[in-house]
């Protein structure tokens, strides 16, 4: 199954600034090979049901180690059986109708 | 990894009544043998992450197949590697402080 | 406009433990007289959008004035022009479609 | 109080297609005057917490007005009192520390 997700993991009890944690889950979905696009609040990621939700377990798995002892992570996820779609075709089928 | 998760499906394309859906989710997650607990917007469920996530792909195949074309879900993952934590320990937590 | 509301706040720079913060929103939501419920992944909020909302800027400004110099907080919103609904008639009617 | 909001509203009773709805609420947006930026599942904006809530309640009651019997809106807001932070801020520090 095909899925595009929307991920926000925020590591707790680490202080304010957490670049360091999200910037480790941008390397595991780089060695997960899923394409994937940073925003300000969270990473769009595209890709088949398992590897992506693989990745993400590896995300909670990396940044526990490098010293998080506790995360909440959102995630968004959307699947669909009537078309094929990927992120930028969501973010098309916007920008045409607001012309 | 032992996690804390709220799970809300929303299948698209199928009319404003979802609660057959949403039905049909917790049908998979008792199939699943998952403690789990519904509320207004959405459903607590709390387990090892492999066996929550096969079930919460389970509840999109479910539902594709009797009958949504398309699914956006939310879900909240919480995991912590300083102290184990139930559902009922997290509403506790508050509910003391707030005496 | 009625609206339905899932509210998880999330303090961060605090350490692990954010039940005093939570049970401070709590008391927010006592004190503006919305009817609310906690879980174990949030409070279901019910209420006009203002009145919410205002609940919603406080619990920030509360959580900020306690000692929260970073706060990340997750609200889904439902609103519906069909037909009037309740928190337990949400519930309810995934409850009925399980028998 | 300055706020980082994540911004997905999901329209229930139109069919699958909701390009047409997303599409109003970025005029909503532009309208308002707000700094966004659409990605792939939501919009990330930028602003004081009563203009962007204020702007996201008329998405609401533009969505409706222009056909949803029902919408299902998830919002992520971020505040912070220990230093000032841009949308592009946060991604640059993630990207920072990639390197």
């Amino acid at each position: 199954m095909k899925v595009i997700v929307d991920l926000c993991v925020v590591p707790m009890g680490v202080g304010v600034s957490v670049g360091k944690y999200v910037a480790e889950c941008q390397k595991v979905l780089q060695e997960a090979g899923l394409e994937h696009q940073l925003h300000a609040y969270g990473t769009n990621i595209e890709g088949d049901w398992d590897q992506v939700f693989a990745a993400i377990k590896r995300c909670h798995e990396r940044v526990h180690a490098i010293g998080a002892p506790r995360i909440t992570t959102s995630i968004k996820v959307g699947s669909r059986t009537d078309r094929e779609q990927t992120m930028q075709d969501k973010i098309n089928s916007v920008v045409e109708k607001k012309l």
